[in-house]
């Protein structure tokens, strides 16, 4: 069961118009919660992010934070089956009588929908995996998570035909974030990552893992770092709702460190898995 | 009666799945093909574009271009009421099971639609019409005519909410062209316009327009020019398939030249109005 618009229908009978402005024009935002055993990991953070995303490209929220709970929950409810589930929920600006660039106040299309989120095992995170780098070509209002995602579902792509778990993107000899991912070096016991503003995502796992590093008492410092950096790192990871941390081991064919996942990664990886059974 | 997929149906019984690329990803390309009693001006030109902008993103065009001109023009017949027409038309990915920023090889979704053309008249265009400028935050591959189109409708509803025709864009200091059109200036009797590559569409009334020149005897530079020229050029003109070309006398509050539109502007306008008549 997902939900569209107000009501609780089955997947495939979900349907929007052509004239919907989501897929004219790419025109909405979206989030992805992970939830364990019911309990949604940074439920809060990915509501406030839904409201800034909304607010940056002027749509009103459709709802108060209590009515996407409780559609989430319901949507959760429904899917029981999945002890894991990633819960998928997109807004768009919603319809008009006609394709036109401009808009005058329409009502947003809603869409949630779950599938289940199937976390890997320590045991095969341990072999690591390996990246492709590319260019950072995308807008430069990447702190929206909007739906307009050709250029990141490109790099995906390209990644996935190069067997590589992501691509990671430089703009300008910086290092930002990755295709789906935020991206973390260590370099002498020291935890690097872009830090926020309009060239990357503001991620909730991001957030998570700084306050990971916290708890560890380990640094982290949020400044850019090059590419050389990256490809001369102790280690490399990258972060997402669904992904968690994921460790890189390999980038363009290159070998980072020494090709094994790293001591520091471990640390934040058990503390990341505890916070996820907190209400667990 | 509008064309999805294979069927001429009403426009309001045209719907597509949740789990269209289009509306997850932005992920497809478009089209716009103006139509002049029946005539389909620069339509080869338009259809070669199409097939770039298809291999640009890695979708194979689902039709031949015989086949898109036989539905072309069906979707003209059915709304035979119109003497001109705009034909929209946007080929996304197609559906997956599940939404995965990656995909296997699918279908692709096709739509097609026609609404009125009203050009308006030379009497009225030659009040001119204002512009805002704007900084320039689109991706770097602004020649594919793709349906992430987030960043464009954003400008456009600013220029609206402005009371202005167009926002025209400034990147890295040069202007490259407005949110949904091609830009010119006219200084000292020579025209200018942002040479082709990745910062602009390679706009079919562009070419028509750069045809134009030459058939008048008007110089034409395809080379960047900065603010600064824009802002003191004697004449500014924007352009696109639906708004032909179109002479912009304010931008930013600011009057160009004497607030009058130019003396060349009109001889390219005739020389379009020409044009359109051919096959009229």
């Amino acid at each position: 069961m997902v939900y569209l618009n107000g009501n609780f229908i089955q997947k495939n009978k979900a349907y929007i118009s052509v004239m919907d402005r989501g897929f004219l024009f790419g025109d909405g935002v979206y989030e992805i919660f992970p939830i364990y055993n019911k309990y949604i990991l940074g439920l809060d953070s990915h509501l406030n992010r839904l409201q800034d995303g909304l607010d940056s490209i002027n749509i009103k929220n459709p709802h108060t934070k209590g009515e996407w709970i409780s559609l989430i929950n319901k949507i959760i409810s429904f899917n029981k089956g999945s002890d894991n589930q990633a819960i998928y929920l997109q807004v768009s600006r919603g319809c008009d009588e006609d394709r036109n660039h401009t808009h005058g106040d329409l009502k947003p299309t809603v869409y949630i929908q779950s599938t289940g989120l199937n976390s890997r095992s320590k045991e095969i995170l341990l072999k690591g995996g390996s990246a492709i780098s590319r260019v950072d070509i995308r807008w430069s209002q990447c702190n929206t998570k909007a739906t307009s995602l050709l250029a990141n579902i490109m790099y995906a792509q390209e990644a996935k035909e190069n067997d590589a778990e992501e691509a990671i993107l430089c703009r300008d000899g910086v290092i930002t974030e990755g295709s789906n991912s935020n991206v973390f070096i260590v370099k002498n016991n020291c935890i690097y990552t872009h830090p926020k503003g309009p060239l990357i995502l503001p991620g909730i796992t991001r957030e998570i893992i700084i306050d990971c590093a916290n708890h560890c008492g380990i640094d982290l410092k949020e400044v850019a770092f090059d590419k050389e950096a990256l490809m001369n790192a102790d280690e490399v990871w990258i972060s997402s709702s669904t992904r968690e941390v994921f460790p890189i081991t390999n980038i363009d064919d290159q070998q980072i460190n020494n090709g094994q996942v790293g001591p520091i990664w471990s640390l934040i990886y058990n503390q990341y898995q505890a916070l996820k059974g907190i209400k667990a």
